[in-house]
């Protein structure tokens, strides 16, 4: 854990206890949204309804997560009216999991595109082009969950610099979907159902990106929101 | 203001100043974020590339808003510690900032697409499609910050229920995309922006769906994300 934040430690070992149970709850969370980033890839690129339907009903328990861990904040900012760095944990909890919920529901549209993409018929394991930015988001999204559990502020910094490659990949894939769709336009809509898919990805990696900047927030106590890397580094050496 | 919200009257009144201050502050931010999708979408209809530059510069204020904003409730949960309606108001206003800050992003991107849609030549005018999405997603944008400065439950409801219109417009716009695509391959890259823009603004009344859930958290203190409107009335008539 980053030296720069030291949770309080509590007089009352419950208290401490209620903030280490909030944490493991996002923590939890995460992993069932990359999971279901993961399944609602696979399903798209193996044509596999059965997995694409299991990320679909996976949101309702992705939702109840974030309605919980919600309530638990509440919970404990009413009852414990925590101050300096576990106040920061808990405003960053709260605005972590509606980033989770979002990844959860661009996984659904996944999902929901991997059915309709069987539907059309055939075009099983096509989809080279969302493959690569597939893995990538996932690889991100990854590290963002991984680096919110250590509260490492350096990996955090690395994350949301390289979030710009995601942008360039889906720019490219844009723009080889319109060629496609030029060439032979009976392609129109499955190429256009796959950009909304590349669109939902690119998306994912946009929230992995607010994730990591809330991590520099609760670690730094310095909002890094709208600023540039360079802007960033600097502040928080202050 | 709603019968069921008593912000409770503090001893201090310097407290409830702050509350109030707070409350303004996203009034005024909800106000710009308005103005800049409707000047957005003004861009767009009317290929504006003067008042098309004028939103995307907009983002900064809007962004520094934000951070102000959550900067100011750290600091009045930090120092008051509220509880009850006061502690819900807070979350609520941390809630709906992020949204509020979505929405200028969409705006952004209508202004955006209409420096390139400009770029691409000639083409003003004809974005009928877009027109009427438009207006209406203004309107229910429109409706949700009036809701949210009346604190009105009834109202919040009702926009949450007519966000479902939005998304049939919007898949109305979607498939006549589609046609034109395939009637005129040339059409292609214009059409696809233009779905760009239909999707930000869908989005835009996704967000304002938020904010009106938000506000029957605050008022009700019953948190009816992802419920449907007839289990809204009755959870919020226990």
């Amino acid at each position: 854990m980053d030296n720069d934040l030291h949770l309080t430690q509590h007089i009352s070992k419950r208290f401490n206890e209620e903030l280490e149970d909030a944490r493991n709850q996002v923590m939890q969370m995460g992993g069932l949204v990359e999971q279901q980033v993961r399944n609602g890839l696979k399903a798209l690129l193996e044509a596999d309804t059965e997995l694409a339907n299991k990320v679909v009903d996976l949101d309702e328990q992705v939702n109840q997560l974030e309605i919980d861990i919600d309530e638990n904040c509440t919970q404990i900012l009413a009852r414990r009216q925590p101050a300096a760095s576990d106040l920061r944990l808990m405003i960053s909890i709260i605005k972590t999991i509606t980033d989770l919920e979002r990844i959860g529901d661009e996984a659904v549209k996944l999902g929901r595109n991997a059915l309709k993409l069987s539907d059309d018929g055939k075009n099983s394991r096509q989809y080279v082009e969302l493959r690569h930015l597939g893995e990538h988001v996932i690889t991100i999204l990854n590290q963002a969950l991984t680096a919110y559990a250590r509260m490492d502020v350096e990996d955090a910094l690395k994350i949301i610099q390289s979030d710009r490659l995601i942008d360039e990949e889906f720019d490219n894939i844009s723009r080889l979907l319109i060629t496609k769709m030029m060439e032979d336009p009976r392609e129109i809509k499955k190429a256009l159902r796959i950009s909304w898919c590349a669109r939902a990805l690119e998306r994912v990696g946009d929230h992995a990106k607010n994730i990591c900047e809330y991590i520099v927030y609760l670690v730094k106590g310095k909002d890094v929101r709208h600023t540039s890397i360079e802007e960033m580094r600097r502040q928080i050496q202050d």
